[in-house]
């Protein structure tokens, strides 16, 4: 079978078929697009059953909707389970977009888009995998499964009680997810970790109403100022997190994983230049890829109070908040560095605050070991297609369920990712580069009948 | 004549046509609303016309008109100059307003709008005392001017060339002003100082797009990290402002200046308790209104970065941004100020940041001598109203150009203030009480007869 034939042929229809996918603004996070979610749930079981799918289901959460299909006719082959989102991140900052969102858009063999490389445009690539061996040979080397959620960028609340329900049914000996990164063009990898996560909401109240500077200003407390106190309180000047006790789970990088990073050669002097920084910035004695992949953050995500207007405003705000998100690692509980935030917090309140403290999602890292079978076959079909052997990395993001599913279903999970760490996801001007898209398809099909 | 009888049978007509002038939304900030500016101008000059003042002009500025108006027929009389603003503060939080900003509502005595007090409701005593006077008595005791500006929200770039182009025009033996408040119900004060202000706005950029703190938490420089480090410098733990040299040019407090201020006998508990302050907070070693009335600020009025959203957003910000005001006093120099903190702000620039500021406005603090007889006598109308004599203050907030029009027009300012401190003035449900404005209206009355 020639897929490259196959798939070059169909190129153009099956970009159009997921410029349509992409252009449905499926945000889980604002409750005002749940229509567009339930839009692009019904728009993915449609696709997956015209791909030859079987069994496909909208199966209704909670939140929003998961959707299910499988072709089960390979008796004593493994089963996959393909995992994936079709819920992608909000827009904003909407003016910095050189082309809208939602208005899917090839530049310079890149596909502009919200969830265009996260992560509709990589669940994609596995519906069209499927489908392309299904019109060649007329049966799948594997069983199949697909579990595609609508809730990932809003931390699965649905999955997990779904997964303890269908156990049976979703029963697979591979996870198989496309949802990261290679480590740059033409360098595949096979990320063997991910991060964890917690997130809280801050807010500081001084005064039951916003006041005059003129009148009170130097008299009473100002919410801004007892804010940027307490958050500049949470790292020290080298951006070392200063919470008691945030670092005592984390694991001490062995002379064995140094190499390992260190194999990745990355090239942190074309980071900064690509991405404009003056420097690169965080803990002392680590490399890049050693600080996201392998050490835990604390990050102010948002922060506001006061007036952003136009102009001057005179006032002396009554309130001001902070978002902040955690990114955890190894042995890191989400739960115990909420607890040792809020004692920071508590611990640190300036003069004339009250604090309110929200906590929101929790997940623990993810960790697999590279010599797994289903991982080194998958980075031997990444050098069938790439002609480079994947390399086993960390990946700084996290992906909640990802430990949830690998331990629910006791089956390793494969993160085949086909991204491009440039490729501004949850940030204006998504992208997914089309070179992957088209290797992202061939090395899919290669795993699929490889294993 | 009996100017209560007078004003008591008007008094429902007054309101309703104030009630006119403060639904137009002039907020001199927001270019959007210069239509409503205009509006507001063309209100006042009709007003002015009806109420039989002459020479009415809408004087026609870069930026938003001046109203102008005379009476000039008590020849050997003093010349009064009545100072005043017709624009107001923008409305934001409007989510926190009781009624609509724009939709004056009289509630328990007060009438609720922006402006209400600060500062049409004040002028409108002005135009209102003239025309009862004229009324009554069919000519005035002095020689009157109305000069109304729209730019006093914005620091009245418009308004230092206008009087140096017209010194003769205006030409006045005092300047009145109601722009400022009583000490507390039933206790008038008049202000002798006011305090001056500079402004700035800042922005720190770290990189040339946001990025996700997942694939880069840990290894590039956080825009909001940056800035809350950089405002928190700006600040002790007791509120002083830790910027070299802020506090040269202020002068210490005198002996006699602290007995001035006891006199006010302010009761800060009850300021704490209408404020909803769990604590008062200041420099170390001055009470509240030595804090307000006769010491510098450093206030942020506004910071902001990042995801606002609902919800969490995993971003690593690429820029942030505060907005900052001072309240200067006695010979501090406002450029002097904004220099010496652009030196603190350069001097503290975190790692992997670039910043860039923008100064803005620039105002000298005012300060007169209370002996001065044109301030004697406005101590005396309030004593035949208010049944007390108003005690000599100084002011926390600043009218950049009571300064300005003092000096041009080498003429004393007399502050002759109906507010009342809790207000909100600058802040959602500002209010006016409505016993100031029936009060008010006689003192003016009265001032005009007694000079």
């Amino acid at each position: 079978m020639d897929y490259q034939a196959y798939f070059a042929g169909r190129r153009e229809q099956q970009l159009n078929e997921l410029k349509e996918w992409l252009s449905i603004p499926s945000i889980s996070a604002i409750s005002a697009h749940k229509p567009d979610v339930n839009k692009a749930a019904a728009w993915l079981a449609e696709t997956l059953k015209r791909a030859g799918l079987e069994h496909v289901e909208v199966h209704e959460t909670t939140g929003h909707p998961i959707v299910y299909a499988d072709y089960l006719h390979a008796p004593g082959k493994p089963t996959v389970l393909v995992y994936g989102h079709y819920d992608v991140q909000p827009v904003d900052p909407l003016n910095l977009w050189e082309t809208p969102p939602f208005e899917p858009t090839v530049r310079d063999g890149k596909l502009f888009a919200r969830g265009a490389t996260d992560d509709k445009g990589q669940v994609f690539l596995h519906i069209k995998a499927v489908e392309a061996i299904l019109a060649e040979e007329k049966s799948l080397p594997v069983n199949i499964k697909f579990c595609i959620e609508g809730e990932e960028e809003v931390s699965s609340p649905s999955l997990p009680p779904f997964l303890e329900a269908n156990r049976e049914k979703l029963a697979a000996d591979v996870v198989l997810i496309s949802d990261t990164s290679l480590i740059e063009k033409g360098k595949p990898a096979i990320s063997t970790g991910l991060r964890g996560l917690c997130s809280l909401e801050i807010a500081l109240h001084t005064a039951n109403t916003d006041l005059h500077s003129g009148s009170f200003g130097g008299g009473v407390p100002n919410a801004l100022h007892a804010l940027v106190e307490l958050l500049a309180s949470l790292h020290d000047q080298n951006g070392r997190v200063t919470v008691d006790g945030f670092y005592d789970d984390v694991q001490e990088l062995s002379a064995e994983m140094r190499e390992e990073f260190k194999k990745q050669d990355f090239n942190e002097e074309k980071l900064k230049n690509d991405l404009g920084l003056t420097t690169l910035f965080g803990e002392e004695g680590f490399s890049f890829v050693e600080r996201t992949g392998a050490r835990p953050t604390l990050e102010l995500n948002g922060v506001y109070g006061g007036f952003q207007g136009e102009g001057t405003k005179t006032v002396i705000p009554k309130e001001a908040h902070a978002k902040i998100t955690c990114r955890l690692v190894a042995n890191q509980n989400p739960q115990d560095i909420l607890d040792k935030i809020e004692r920071h917090l508590l611990a640190h309140i300036p003069a004339g605050a009250t604090l309110d403290i929200t906590p929101g999602e929790r997940a623990f890292a993810f960790n697999i070991d590279p010599s797994h079978p289903m991982l080194q076959k998958a980075a031997d079909a990444y050098e069938r297609v790439y002609g480079t052997r994947a390399l086993f990395t960390k990946d700084g993001g996290s992906i909640p369920i990802v430990e949830t599913l690998s331990r629910v279903l006791s089956a390793p999970a494969v993160m085949m990712g086909f991204g491009l760490p440039d490729e501004n996801l949850h940030a204006p001007n998504e992208h997914f580069n089309l070179e992957n898209f088209d290797k992202g398809l061939l090395t899919i099909v290669e795993y699929l009948k490889l294993i």
